[in-house]
């Protein structure tokens, strides 16, 4: 099943994506669960996806994308995190060792486009990467988690371009700046159930640019794993519903090519990931 | 004039402090202006001040304060943004040169309490410590802001304990984890109109803990000034009306004293910065 958020006909709700149909459970079950953060809340119970036995209600070239989750409370993302990708900035000098403990930064929610709506070119830079990056959602509230039921706490996974802004991310040690330019990233386009994704660690993750692979590695690679990453975040932060946890990108990024690879306006690039989906964007200025 | 977010009664409003006497705006200018971020907004518009002109609502001993801004679209942090800190940490082996680009990472709002609320200690860290810092309260929204204009889109100041678990901020090279444990921080009491403050530059900012004097400089003493942070965080993201700005610590943190001063259950935390107010908090587990 895809949750997703959206906007049709001037209304933003949300609803199941099946096929080029859609069904509209904000519009069926909005006075329980007003948004899909709030369905996330509830563990995305089955008499949501009841509701979607019915008839559609818009055809899916009716909507219009929005991120899953509108306004979550904490966005939480890693760097550094799948070996490779370790090597090739280190490579490029910009690490020393593999980051014992998560090397954890925040995005805010305006630098995330929806699926399908433009990534704005930084205009500042030219220095604009991708980063293909499996997104666990939070459903149910958590404090200082341990590991071993790290899992309880996750209503499903989606997926985000986390797009870095290089130079910027390279000003001082702190990356904030570089992952944090006006809807430089997207996330979507949907979320999918824990249950129906079963093992992450087999999940592939794979970057087009202009139809061109540039990212190709498996989960199996990450080097802090879902729940390790979950009991970290959640000893300094409660886990709430919605919340967004970016869980690092593969190797393959544009700027540690040779010679390097940016995004520039027209470009188009896609994130797939084994029974998620693809999320699919194009620069503009 | 002295604008805050409180409760009272258990409904949440918003007014002006005077003495001991609350005038409570949201009650009588909340059909316009339903929090203290659209009065923000609006450039706390003089209309305001005259509502206070008439009888008080309530007593200070009957509110219970509130962070001044409930939901910033962004809180924004600088790191080493004073000489003599900088030293002081650079001292401590944990930095290089001084940053020729603003040092910047993001808070969540959940990491910050209310003037007079709890600092909740982190608990998994003794390495608890404070930081005061002035802070800017965004007005008027704005993009890619030039520095000469920058003070065109400040509404007023405030106060932040920038608490800091310091095991946790070098984890890795990014400091967000240390920067982000629930509560252990605070921003308040209140947020006074720029005009008011007039030229940052003279304003002397103080920590005292338990009584004794920690921290005590300027903001003359500022590596990025206040117009430089907002070009340079503006040219990342939109400034949104109620956006806050750290503007970083002076010396005299805890974790670089000999020996190093931790915060701890019990521990009174007060910062003062001229023209602005106190902001006051005690340690609890």
């Amino acid at each position: 099943m895809k949750y997703a958020s959206f906007s049709v006909h001037g209304r933003d709700t949300y609803g199941i994506i099946d096929g080029d149909q859609v069904v509209d459970l904000g519009a069926r079950l909005g006075a329980e669960y007003p948004t899909l953060k709030a369905l996330c809340a509830a563990g995305l119970p089955p008499e949501a996806a009841r509701a979607a036995e019915g008839q559609a209600d818009h055809a899916l070239s009716d909507i219009t994308f929005l991120p899953p989750i509108a306004d979550p409370t904490h966005i939480w993302c890693l760097a550094l995190n799948y070996v490779e990708h370790h090597n090739e900035v280190q490579s490029a000098g910009r690490v020393q060792e593999l980051p014992k403990q998560p090397a954890l930064f925040a995005r805010v929610s305006d630098s995330l486009a929806a699926h399908g709506q433009p990534l704005r070119h930084p205009g500042v830079s030219e220095q604009f990467d991708f980063e293909g990056e499996l997104v666990v959602v939070i459903g149910k509230p958590g404090y200082r988690v341990k590991a071993e039921n790290a899992f309880d706490h996750v209503a499903g996974y989606t997926i985000m371009n986390e797009g870095s802004v290089r130079d910027w991310q390279f000003h001082t040690r702190q990356i904030t700046p570089g992952k944090n330019f006006y809807q430089s990233g997207a996330i979507g386009p949907w979320i999918v159930p824990r249950d129906e994704v079963g093992d992450v660690e087999s999940l592939r993750i794979q970057t087009r640019l202009n139809g061109q692979l540039m990212q190709d590695d498996t989960v199996a690679s990450m080097v802090h794993k879902i729940p390790r990453f979950i009991e970290y975040v959640s000893s300094i932060a409660p886990l709430c519903p919605g919340d967004i946890l970016a869980t690092g990108t593969p190797s393959g990024v544009g700027f540690s090519r040779k010679p390097p690879v940016f995004m520039k306006p027209g470009d188009a690039c896609e994130i797939t990931i084994d029974r998620i989906g693809t999320l699919r964007n194009r620069v503009t200025e």
